[in-house]
C-alpha cells in the first residue's frame, strides 16, 4: 500500500530539529520520500498533516507486557517483597493464554502511547510472539531465564524454540533476544549457557543490570566486584548487550558499559516507584554510552505510557543534578526514539523518519489545550505533550492506529480477557 | 438544577477507601446525598456512573494560569536566567486582554484534567477575575506584589481593588488572597504593607518561598536567618499563609512552618524543571505539615496537568527516601485534594464528597487500556491515571466539562487567541 502524510510538521532527530510542511511518502513497509512528493507517487491513503508533528515511532527499550495482567498488584513494597510475595506467586498461576491477551491489551495500550517497537522480557514467549502477529505489531521477545529454577533447562529450550519458530518472521517485525534475567537469578554457568545459545543464532543479549542497592551489595559480597564488572569478566558484555535499569553504577562500571558499547536503558518511574532511586543519566551520556528509555512491566510502573517516561527523564535529571541544562528535551527524544533503536541493532531500519528506512512513525496531534502555543515544539513534546496526543500509528507500513481507533486489536476483547484473567489469578 | 450521578464509585477522601455503587446528588450548588438516593429527589439531569470513579474536584494549590500565554519559552534555563532574560521580559508586553485569553485558555485546560479550584498569583486581575466569572470556574485570585517595582503601590491599590470588587463574588466562587511574591523581590516593609491589606479584608497569604538555593543563601547572607525564620520575624507567618515551593528547608524552618500552621505547596514538575531539586514531602507530611500540590506557570512545567503532578509527587518522593513506602498513593490524592482545600480555608466547602459540601468534583472514565484491569483504584488513580481519563467536571453544582466538552468555554477562540498574543509577545 502506498500512503502518503501531507503537509505535516516532522521531527528531524538526527538534524535535531523540526522540520515544518513537509511530505511523508510509505510504499509498502518504507519510507520512499520525505520532503517534495515524489513525482508520479499514487497514494491510496493521504493523512492530512495540519497542525500535526509526525516522530519516529517510539521505542519501549524495556518492558515485560504481559504484566498488564497485574497492573496495580502490590503496590508500595520494596523491590524484592513485591518480587517473592506478590509478582511471581501470582504469575505462577499464568497460562500461555493468559499471556496472549495481557500482551494484547498492552500492544494496544503501547500504540495509543506512539510506541512502535520494544524490547520484552517474560516467559509463555510463543503467546506473546502469537499477539504480535495477529496485531501487526513490531518487538523483540525474550524468555526471562531463572537459572535458580527447576525449569532452567526449558526455559532455555523455550528460548531456544522461539528463534527457531519466531525470530525475523512477520516481515522482520518479530525478532527475539536471549534473556539471562539477572545475576541474582542466575549462575555463572547459567549465564555462559545463555551466552553460547545466544552466539549460535548471533542474538543480542537482554538483562537487568544493577537495578536495586541490594543486587550491587550481593555481587560485592560473593564475588568482590559489581554487577557489571561481573558480567564482564564472564565476557557477557562483549556481545550486544542491553542492560536495564544501570541504577547503581559506580564510575568504573561507568567506564566499562561504554568500552563495551553496552546499551543502558533508563526506567525512571520503575526505579523511582519501587524505591531503587536515580539511575546517572546525565552522566552517562555525557560519557556517550547509548541510553535509552523503558517502561518496565506495568506492575511497576503503573503503565506502558513512553511519553511519561520521556518527561521524568527530562525532569528528574534536572532535580538529580540541580541543572535546568541537564538531559534537555532533544535529547530525551534521542534516548525515546534513535537510541532505542541502536539498543535494538536496528538503527538503520527505524528510530528516524528517514527515505529507506522503515515507515515506523507517530502522529501527534497539537490540537489540545496544553499544547497552546506549542513556541518550541521540540519542548512542546517533551514538557507539554500526553500520550492522549497520540493520533495515529504506522508500524512496518501499516496504520495500526488511527485517530486513537484500532485497527488490528480487539481492544474491548482484550479488555474483558484480561479483567476476567486478571481477577482469577489474583484470587487463587 | 438537579443532577444525579448513579452507580458510580467514588474516592472518599476522608475515609482513605473507595466506595462502591454510590448514588450521588447535587442540588443547586450543593452535594445533598451520598449513597442511596433521597426519598422524593428528581432530577433534572443523570449521569451514569458505571465504569466511571467520582473524585473530589482537584486543587491546584499554586499556579499562574496567564502563563499559558508563555508555555515552552525559554525552557532549559536556570531560575534567575529564565525570569530576568526570558519571563520578565515578555510580560511587560502583556496587556489586560491577553492575560484575559490566557487564563481562560488555563481554565479550560485545568478543567480537562479535573482541577476545579486553584491558587493564581499574577498580576491585571481583574481579567483573571472576569475569565473566572465568564467561565463559572472557581479559583483564588492574588495580584503578585513585587516591592522593587515602580509600580509597587499600584500593586497593591490593584491588589485591593481586586478584593473589593471580586472577592466572594459569583456564590463565592472567585476569591481574593494577598501575595507579597517573596523576599527577594519585596522589603520587609513592604511586605508589612502587604500584610496590613491582608488584616484589614482578613484576606489569606500566598508567597513563594526558599525555591532555590541561591535565594536561601542570600536570605542567610543579608539577614542571618532563612527566608521561614525571616517571615516569621515579620509576623507573616501568624497569618493563615500558603507557602509555594519550600524546597530549601532546615529542619528549623520546618518546625516554624508545623508551628504556625502554614500551607506548603509543592510543585513538583517546576522544582525539577527549573534545577531547583527535590521539597521535603515526606518529612514534612511526617510532621504533619499541611502539604498541598501546585502546578505552578505552565511556563515552568510546561503544562496544567494535576494528575501529572500528583504521579510525579508519588514517585519521587519514592526515588529521593529510597523508600517505596514514602508518600504512597493515598497521601498523593489527599495532597491533590482536601489538602488544597485546607489552603485555601476552604476544608468545610470543598476537598471531599460529602453531604453539605459544594458540588466540586471530578467525574474520570475507567474504559482505558491502562486503567485495565484497575486492581487498585486508589493505586490505579495515582499511578496508571491520565488526565485524558477525566470526563465530567462539575464546580459549584454546574457541569463544566461533560464527555470532554466545554460548556461554558470557547476553546477554540481561547486557542487562537492564544497563539496570535503568543505570537505578537514573542516577536516583541
Amino acid at each position: 500500500m502506498k500512503t502518503i502524510i501531507r503537509n505535516i510538521s516532522m521531527l528531524n532527530i538526527k538534524e535535531k530539529k523540526i522540520e515544518e510542511n513537509v511530505n511523508i511518502g510509505i510504499d509498502g513497509d518504507r519510507i520512499v520520500f520525505v520532503g517534495d512528493i515524489l513525482e508520479g507517487f499514487k497514494a491510496e491513503k493521504v493523512i492530512e498533516g495540519e497542525n500535526r508533528v509526525a516522530m519516529p515511532g517510539i521505542c519501549n527499550s524495556h518492558t515485560h507486557i504481559p504484566m498488564s495482567l497485574l497492573r496495580n498488584y502490590g503496590d508500595d513494597l520494596p523491590l524484592w517483597d513485591w518480587l517473592n510475595s506478590k509478582i511471581w506467586p501470582a504469575e505462577k498461576y499464568l497460562t500461555p493464554e493468559d499471556v496472549y491477551w495481557g500482551a494484547m491489551l498492552s500492544l494496544g495500550e503501547m500504540l495509543n502511547s506512539g510506541i512502535t517497537s520494544f524490547i520484552d522480557m517474560y516467559f509463555h514467549i510463543d503467546s506473546i510472539g502469537q499477539a504480535l502477529c495477529d496485531a501487526k505489531a513490531r518487538g523483540f521477545v525474550s524468555r526471562g531465564l531463572i537459572g535458580s529454577d527447576d525449569g532452567s533447562r526449558e526455559q532455555l529450550a523455550e528460548a531456544e524454540s522461539f528463534i527457531k519458530n519466531w525470530h525475523n518472521t512477520q516481515n522482520g517485525r518479530i525478532k527475539s533476544m536471549v534473556a539471562p534475567h539477572a545475576i541474582y537469578t542466575c549462575s555463572g554457568d547459567y549465564i555462559s549457557e545463555a551466552m553460547e545459545l545466544a552466539s549460535k543464532y548471533g542474538q543480542r543479549i537482554h538483562i537487568h543490570v544493577s537495578e536495586s542497592k541490594k543486587e550491587v551489595d550481593e555481587s560485592l559480597r560473593d564475588y568482590g566486584k559489581s554487577p557489571v564488572e561481573y558480567l564482564s569478566d564472564l565476557g557477557l558484555l562483549d556481545m550486544p548487550t542491553v542492560a536495564a535499569h544501570c541504577v547503581y553504577l559506580s564510575d568504573r562500571d561507568m567506564e566499562i558499559l561504554k568500552e563495551k558499547n553496552v546499551n543502558v536503558v533508563n526506567n525512571p518511574s520503575s526505579n523511582l516507584k519501587l524505591g531503587n532511586g536515580f539511575a546517572r543519566v546525565d552522566e552517562m551520556l555525557k560519557l556517550g554510552i547509548n541510553v535509552a528509555i523503558g517502561t518496565d512491566g506495568s506492575a511497576s510502573n503503573n503503565n506502558l505510557n513512553m511519553f511519561e517516561e520521556m518527561h521524568l527523564a527530562a525532569l528528574v535529571n534536572k532535580g538529580v543534578n540541580k541543572d535546568p541544562l541537564s538531559v534537555p528535551a532533544l535529547e530525551v527524544l534521542k534516548m525515546g526514539t534513535v537510541n532505542g533503536a541502536i539498543a535494538m541493532g536496528m538503527e538503520d531500519e527505524i528510530g528516524s523518519i528517514e527515505v529507506g528506512k522503515k515507515a515506523d512513525l507517530a502522529i501527534i496531534s497539537l490540537d489540545s489545550a496544553h499544547l497552546c502555543p506549542q513556541n518550541n515544539l521540540l519542548s512542546a513534546l517533551v514538557y507539554s505533550a500526553q500520550s492522549s496526543d497520540v493520533e495515529t500509528v504506522i508500524v512496518d507500513g501499516n496504520i495500526l492506529l488511527e485517530n486513537r481507533e484500532h485497527k488490528t486489536i480487539d481492544m474491548e476483547k482484550a479488555k474483558y480477557m484480561v479483567k476476567s484473567i486478571s481477577k482469577r489469578i489474583l484470587n487463587a
